[in-house]
């Protein structure tokens, strides 16, 4: 079944402890449509780059499947770009330069072909856009996943709850979750969101996992602990991309397969920071990401019953 | 089979955001040897206390059925006592006042009862001391584990580093690794511990949980996301203490029992910090613990095999 994903796309400026990377392509549609790219059979990119988007990128993108219908490209405009520094402990970054260019006046038209998709996921994005690519779609989707950030919360929260009203899952990190609700215990946190109507709350914890909670019941998927964390950007993005391609592919919304596509995001999401960018994506087979979906398994698993 | 316990008894006074607390019983030992009790048939206490520690928490302990013959009771000195102070978030805490007193001339004795006991426990201490009692047991333990800190890295590492060399598991939490190791990477930081012949290293991460190295392999417990953390004082202690409980109650010292040791330790925690110093340790029932183990299993359980 296929997935409608709107988000940004950018042309990022990183530094970490690892390195730096200059003019690389980042914003969250890359990272979710090719996390996806590898699990669900069609992917439908909605998005706007500048005349400084490089081409190869876009072919590449095509190459993997996913549907470029959606992608305005301006010609007299430069792509929305992001300039940061991680600190040396990999916990906090800085954000040097954020210039918006063409993302500025983006108003994304859905093509007809993707008004029946079955799955939207809306990438961080200002929530009026969001809500309006929800309303263009020609019936209620299967499923709808909500990614949003602080900066949302602090200049357009009343937006934001309406965007949140349409939404099936919200995905939020603990900061996030904590600054909505004014509760410092994330199950308090988790409590006081779904209380609201939302039928699925993600939390994400970074290099500490994420958390699922719907009704009573929360799930908890670890991150995997590596041995190099090169560059964190878009892990979020990715573990979104590999959570709705999962549910996308078998078709399943219950919370049993949530449980799953938390793994797969999460499985995802390991293979995006051991690089710089996109690159940890792009060179994947079924066999690479089978593998560390079992090695997520082994992490976690025990019995009593012996 | 039996454990040997030694570690501090203190009176703390706490501060959390959720109120205070003013001479309460606190200290490594209380903490363990409480948490302990609910698995291990039989566990030896060794710790110093001065005329003001309360009678009835130790008579208490001896009703738990944890054996003082290792207790020293200095009847012209004053306990050891700590105040501390926890951050809004939690995540940090300041040390207002640290008073030594008996502990500052702690020198244990084992009774001969204590030194055939298979397990040994070392909470966090001066490394001499620590290594002292494992040199008095009659023969080599079963299994020797060793709580430290970050203090003793700073202070007395070539100590430190001669009594990592007698245990077969090492706890220390993440930063306490990376202290050690000068490694980000807590998978690096195992690698390198665990290269100096360690068996097992478990790095304690609060409430994100603690990770089990052995060789190449790597288990993942998860904190229970609780609605009240009220005073996470003695939290790496009961955990601990459940996990040599779990270990002693069983005689299995293999990686696949360790994996079930870590969940009991994050079990018998998880009570610990719902409650002020030692209080939500001491009125546990089998029927409580098995019911959080199992909120546990259920919190990171999920199959693909469907």
């Amino acid at each position: 079944m296929s997935i409608v994903s709107v988000g940004t796309m950018a042309i990022d400026f990183i530094e970490t402890p690892y390195g730096r990377a200059d003019a690389i392509v980042g914003g969250a549609n890359p990272f979710i449509c090719l996390a996806a790219s590898y699990l669900a059979p069609q992917v439908n990119l909605v998005s706007v780059v500048g005349h400084d988007f490089p081409v190869e990128f876009l072919e590449m993108l095509e190459g993997r499947g996913i549907n470029l219908d959606g992608l305005e490209q301006r010609p007299d405009g430069k792509s929305f770009s992001w300039t940061g520094r991680y600190h040396l402990d990999m916990n906090g970054r800085d954000t040097l330069a954020t210039d918006l260019n063409v993302l500025a006046t983006f108003n994304p038209v859905l093509p007809e072909s993707y008004r029946h998709a079955e799955f939207v996921m809306l990438g961080n994005l200002e929530p009026g856009i969001q809500r309006s690519v929800v309303e263009q779609m020609a019936s209620r989707p299967k499923l709808v996943v909500l990614d949003t950030m602080n900066f949302w919360m602090d200049v357009a929260l009343d937006a934001l709850r309406e965007t949140i009203a349409l939404a099936d899952v919200l995905t939020i990190n603990d900061e996030e979750a904590r600054q909505l609700t004014g509760e410092r215990s994330l199950r308090k946190a988790a409590i006081k969101i779904l209380s609201g109507g939302l039928p699925y709350l993600v939390i994400k914890k970074g290099e500490h996992g994420a958390l699922l909670f719907h009704k009573d019941e929360v799930f908890f998927a670890p991150a995997m602990p590596l041995e190099d964390v090169v560059d964190p950007t878009g892990a979020g993005d990715t573990f979104a991309g590999g959570f709705i391609g999962h549910i996308a592919a078998t078709g399943d919304t219950s919370f049993e397969n949530m449980k799953r596509a938390l793994i797969v995001g999460s499985t995802m999401a390991s293979f995006c920071v051991e690089q710089f960018g996109t690159a940890g994506l792009l060179h994947l087979t079924p066999e690479a990401i089978r593998t560390r979906r079992d090695q997520f398994e082994k992490l976690t698993s025990y019995t009593f019953n012996i």
